[in-house]
């Protein structure tokens, strides 16, 4: 059971973003520098956050990506499902209703009780990230990180 | 975010044996036909029950995979690690410390908030798995399951 590697790359740089001053913006190639990533595969995972209503894309020379909300109503959860889906790492397929033990239909309208088991925890994970929102992050240094993405220092 | 496969026959078939009485075994290819399952890569997962302590594994003709303690004392979340590993589904890879924003390692000593954060979610996701023991699941049909896994029916 794995998260894509661009998990921990999303989340930081929503982060970086919700570091920015209101209505600025940072584009995948500062980004991209910022953290050492390859910008290509960045832009597209970038891409896929803006889908999802959490960013917002802007063009022309000064265009980039910003929060296209408020940090308080952009989760952790939000971010990950962004990049890896919504669907449970765990997979039913039915076996109850196969082979020599196979269960009539009429017994297996309910859904299984392990897969139900399993997508409760599925959603204990869901609501731990759920509960976290950018803004409530510890604070970093805002100043520091504006100037280092604009590469002045 | 996959769990294996294998994740579904693991816990159907902990859930199957603990349905035997005390002392009592069943065959992996016993097993393989009563979910309709592939024999030699169901035994390979069975026996990762068995260094995981959760099963016993008894040679002779009428040998196979019983419990190796009472269902009350094995967690799904136990039968799902022993397929899967322990590891978190997110990896940090610290690029907090990489590229243009790279932070300084005096300001790294403690784990990366958002790593934390991702812990967090797969602590609560492990707790919930934690919680649920075989002996806890919902009554079965274990004579119907005895006699199909026996196939005298």
């Amino acid at each position: 059971m794995k998260l894509p590697v661009s998990t921990e790359w999303v989340l930081h740089c929503a982060t970086t973003l919700a570091q920015l001053d209101p209505g600025a913006s940072a584009s995948a190639a500062q980004l991209a520098q910022y953290y050492d990533l390859p910008a290509a595969y960045l832009t597209k995972q970038l891409k896929a956050l803006v889908r999802a209503g959490l960013l917002a894309a802007t063009t022309g020379p000064r265009g980039g990506f910003r929060l296209a909300r408020p940090a308080s109503e952009i989760t952790l959860l939000q971010i990950v499902e962004a990049v890896d889906g919504t669907s449970s790492p765990y997979e039913c397929r039915e076996i109850r209703q196969r082979g020599r033990g196979a269960l009539p239909p009429e017994d297996c309208r309910r859904t299984c009780v392990l897969a139900e088991k399993m997508a409760d925890a599925h959603e204990a994970w869901r609501r731990s990230l759920a509960g976290v929102t950018l803004a409530s992050l510890p604070p970093s240094a805002p100043s520091r990180t504006r100037l280092r993405l604009a590469g002045t220092v």
